[in-house]
């Protein structure tokens, strides 16, 4: 575990520097989109999704600026998704990461900008040639990024979450949605990967469903921490899924049949990396790393 | 006149199909979310800017479908910032098009996610290989469009227009945030059928100058129509900037000023063209119809 936390503490480091370059605006951009998109991306984060790619490109000895500048484009993704989802015609959330959400340090109009302009940015990252010489990968990076993140990815995960305040959902619809919202960036973050060390089909395949079994131990964990972490360790608010009335793993399977339902898919996930040598062993650690959490 | 209404009714016809297609759910995702994609991008608008794109790459012999996907993936992009810049937080409009806007025809956070998902679509359709056989002419569109629509494009140019409100612009403030906000998009237009037919690099320039002028001639008939136009004609509210108090090509030049100033400009457009022969005429048609449209 101390080498997982050792390696994610460098790749977070390197993401960081990596989003600070990209976030520089030229002189004659306005300067205020850029405040609020550095507000929101830098400073903070586990930056597990770069991390994931980060890793299972080096299963395939990607060169390391290629890996660390498609990771910093999933990370702008994900952020985005953060921005906009705390608006106050969404989750309408305060606190994220410690400190007060965009909307609320900056404006609402302001928000709804900074996320479609982080998220546009994403593309244009993946598609310079600095990302992979090899424009065959880069628009490939670009494909499946933008599937991933639309209406067939994460934004159709977060349109069911928003009508499953009105609906009630079995474990079958919770872990359809879970796999869109927050699972199709995390299966990216393996793929992306694959993709950039041209991986076999194989290769490729077992990434993939590992990266699909993580997202769904990772999302369990998640609504543990929302029963049982506090506003101090997670950086954000508690009990919202519970206070919404919202289904989620725990309020249909409690807290340690959820529990032992986490544990089971992260060794699950492991499972899937049994064709990869010890340079998968960060990959195995992780799957233990995301049910462990506390924030 | 007549025959690039024609032209244009063609272009629309078939960009409308396109849209259709590109906008069907498979089985398994949720509907609500396409719903409200399809309610606010299909059967309307003029289709300017993948008119722009179609007529730029017919220059240059490129095949139809391909123009058709890229200037389809243009109106995406177009479409998703009229959503978001509508909503409440931003310019906060009830009517569009002549029907209501997409958050008081669904609801604001379905009008937020259904942006987004428009966004990333535009990215999904050229990274296609249907959009082009040549993975290196559809990276430099991703990179392109991402350009023109991000921070040093379209948004940037949305978030001076938000800072407007609070300070006095000048006629070169006006001027700046107007080749970004709406002029960014439509030269994408035409520098992506220059991509599209590997055109020379002077065929390149002197496209996306015209498209440069165009795109100022078409915002300062803009402008006057939001004093002269209706309600009825134009399918939006009018008088809204001079409501607002906000600078415009009308405040600072007068309206006879404002219209002499779009004449010259288009004239200026037209000249961009010389370099093309008799197959640009529909583009020099359309820059006397954007000073002279009522909608």
């Amino acid at each position: 575990m101390n080498k997982l936390k050792a390696a994610l503490t460098n790749t977070a480091d390197s993401v960081e520097v990596m989003l600070d370059t990209l976030l520089t605006p030229d002189s004659s951009t306005e300067n205020r989109i850029y405040q609020a998109m550095r507000y929101t991306t830098l400073g903070g984060g586990k930056r597990l999704r770069p991390f994931l790619v980060k890793q299972s490109a080096d299963l395939f000895g990607v060169r390391e600026i290629n890996a660390l500048r498609t990771g910093a484009a999933l990370e702008l993704i994900h952020c985005y998704s953060l921005v906009h989802d705390d608006l106050p015609a969404m989750d309408d959330d305060d606190l994220r990461r410690g400190k007060a959400t965009l909307h609320k340090a900056f404006d609402e109009a302001t928000a709804i900008l900074a996320g479609d302009a982080l998220l546009t940015l994403a593309f244009e990252v993946i598609a310079q040639p600095e990302t992979h010489q090899d424009s065959e990968i880069r628009i490939e990076l670009v494909n499946m990024l933008a599937r991933a993140s639309g209406v067939r990815g994460m934004v159709g995960g977060q349109m069911e979450d928003l009508q499953a305040e009105t609906k009630e959902l079995n474990l079958e619809d919770i872990t359809h949605l879970q796999r869109l919202k927050t699972g199709a960036l995390i299966e990216y973050g393996c793929e992306a990967g694959a993709i950039l060390g041209k991986a076999s089909k194989e290769e490729r395949e077992a990434l993939v469903a590992y990266a699909n079994d993580l997202g769904l131990a990772f999302q369990i964990a998640d609504d543990l921490l929302d029963i049982e972490g506090n506003v101090e360790e997670t950086g954000k608010a508690v009990r919202k899924d519970n206070h919404a009335g919202k289904a989620t793993f725990v309020s249909l399977l409690g807290v340690d049949g959820a529990r032992k339902e986490a544990e089971s898919i992260a060794n699950r996930a492991v499972g899937h990396l049994d064709t990869f040598d010890d340079r998968a062993n960060l990959l195995r650690a992780t799957a233990e790393f995301v049910i462990a959490r506390r924030n």
